[in-house]
């Protein structure tokens, strides 16, 4: 019987509500599926700010190193600003971990509302493989002439072959299995003539190696155009860190999802822990509420699973959530229903 | 008797097309209204580079300095990189006379197809206004240590104190002039944090001078999301070069527009001429048949003539382009219709 060591992280916000019904989903699975999941419970948060100035213990990368999985709820909290809240929690993770890859699912569930006019499931199912670590989030910039008419900012962004290199060939596997087998590049080398050449060269470079995969690339402002014209082009969207970021939100609000979507940060290799968390924050305006949605809490322990081997219990979560939704179970406020997070998380545990 | 000196660049593909059109609308308008337009024309272009080896002749700037303003089709043609043909022409011009302003209308015109489900042309009526000389689109960069594993590429972002003054006074004083007043920012200082937290600090900067102007401001991911989700949130969205490019196609195909979407590239001051071109492209695919849409050239034109001073004239062609829309008037193929370039052209000539 395997077993697998969970890091849990609630965080801010509604992440302490919607992490119990992710966890509750994981146990049913693991009953269900035949697996151990030995939990780790970390208070890291703007709430341990307020008492111990630190998001997380000197040590704290240390401490999560022992376990296979990083299960993170949501970090923010207002009156703690986010260069200590994120620079002190969730980037250092991303980064102390090299979790290289942040992968996004794009996907119009049975029974969510997409803003988009006559599109069903069929037309919006597609991934956003983000790079994690490099290109425009660079820690290289400064300050000059402060307080004058001179004064400048600058900051640069770094794509290194590594970097570029790693995150398409996720990318390119990843396109290897599904059915259409494309990848799009989002660049902008008309207009970014350092940086973005470069991305385009690597990536012409890495296609070689898949001649099975379909590619086209476009430039972000028209990719972005795209997604809300055409959202079924897509299959795999590979962009750097700035424009995945970007594209990572953008897709899931086009599939109408932004408050139920998931999202893994990977490293593939599994020399480290990957972590998976929600796409939606910490919500101060409906925490303490218990009518946060627990959905994108529960995909990502499914995108948890499939990461640490157990692809059949991934899938049966995923299929609920979808099966659920489709046939009108419980839905929170979000969704137009009245049900609270707990309710929503024990309809799927049990489902499941 | 006003008379204006306009420089005409037809440039590629349908721009050869579509800039005739938008002369006959602009002809049709300085009779009603009463002012000349002196016109000098200039082939430049891919075709001019074909022959000479230059997108434009070096004197190029000075002979355009003596117009009032630049009237432009569109740059770009396949086998000519963009480096050359954008680099050589378009970005010379917006940089050379100092065109800090990249202003681009997001309306939902009667009779345009959204993408969006239940929306109305109430809903979406906003303008991007985008720093066009500085930010991402840097000249500073590099590649180092070629053709090894260690290979890297940098480019810098660089935002002045200059640059983000002005185009941010530019985007206040236009919500002044509108009912809503009010100015969103597009920022991402969570993770870009060297210049994007400057670019918070000159906005609020700014602020202070405006006390009855309504600002919000939003990290570029999820305010891409909100565009989607809730276009009518926005009057005037302020962004950098790069992300004043992404919102200002973004916001134009939620508008159902993007085909027939008109910019501004605006020195405020008057110091150069301004230049005006459709935001679509030299459209190799359809250049030479004559179906092309000419609204996005026309509707620049009427942006060019307020610029000059002309404003009854300009209302009167976006007026008219509103009307002949709602009203069924003749429509080209991207539209629905059957229609060539020059009999939309005509016809808009005509009613004005
Ligand atoms: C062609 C390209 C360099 C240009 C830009 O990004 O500025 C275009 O996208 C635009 O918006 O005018
Ligand atoms: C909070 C912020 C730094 C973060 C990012 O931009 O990476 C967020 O937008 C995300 O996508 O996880």
């Amino acid at each position: 019987r395997k077993k697998y060591r969970i890091a849990v992280i609630p965080g801010d916000g509604i992440g302490k509500e919607t992490t119990p019904e992710g966890l509750r989903v994981l146990d049913a699975a693991a009953r269900r599926f035949g697996f151990d999941l030995e939990l780790t419970h970390y208070d890291w948060s703007c709430e341990t700010y307020a008492q111990t100035g630190k998001m997380m213990p000197d040590d704290g990368l240390e401490q999560l190193r022992q376990s296979d999985s990083v299960f993170l709820g949501a970090v923010g909290w207002p009156g703690v600003p986010d260069h200590v809240s994120l620079w002190g929690l969730l980037i250092p993770i991303r980064r102390g971990f090299d979790q290289y890859v942040n992968l996004r699912p794009c996907k119009l569930l049975p029974g969510a509302t997409t803003p988009l006019a006559n599109r069903g499931p069929k037309d919006i199912d597609f991934y956003v493989v983000r790079e994690n670590t490099e290109g425009e989030y660079s820690s290289v910039g400064g300050r000059m002439f402060p307080g004058t008419d001179r004064e400048f900012v600058s900051q640069q962004s770094i794509l290194t072959r590594i970097g570029c290199d790693r995150v398409m060939k996720y990318a390119f596997e990843l396109a290897m299995t599904r059915p259409r087998k494309k990848v799009t590049s989002a660049t902008k080398s008309n207009g970014i003539t350092f940086t973005m050449p470069y991305w385009d060269e690597r990536f012409a470079e890495m296609a070689k190696n898949y001649p099975g995969v379909t590619t086209d690339q476009f430039h972000i402002d028209i990719l972005c155009a795209h997604f809300v014209q055409h959202p079924d082009w897509f299959d795999v969207v590979v962009g750097s860190n700035l424009f995945g970021d970007i594209l990572s939100d953008l897709g899931p609000a086009v599939a109408g999802s932004i408050g139920i979507a998931a999202s893994a940060n990977i490293n593939p290799e599994k020399a480290f822990p990957s972590m998976f968390e929600p796409v939606h924050g910490s919500a101060p305006d409906i925490a303490g509420k218990w009518i946060a949605n627990p959905i994108g809490q529960i995909w990502s322990g499914a995108m948890m699973l499939e990461h640490l081997g157990e692809k059949a219990a991934a899938d049966a979560i995923v299929q609920t959530i979808e099966r659920m939704l489709g046939e009108g179970g419980p839905r929170t406020r979000d969704m137009g229903g009245q049900a609270g997070t707990v309710d929503v998380g024990k309809a799927l545990a049990e489902a499941v």
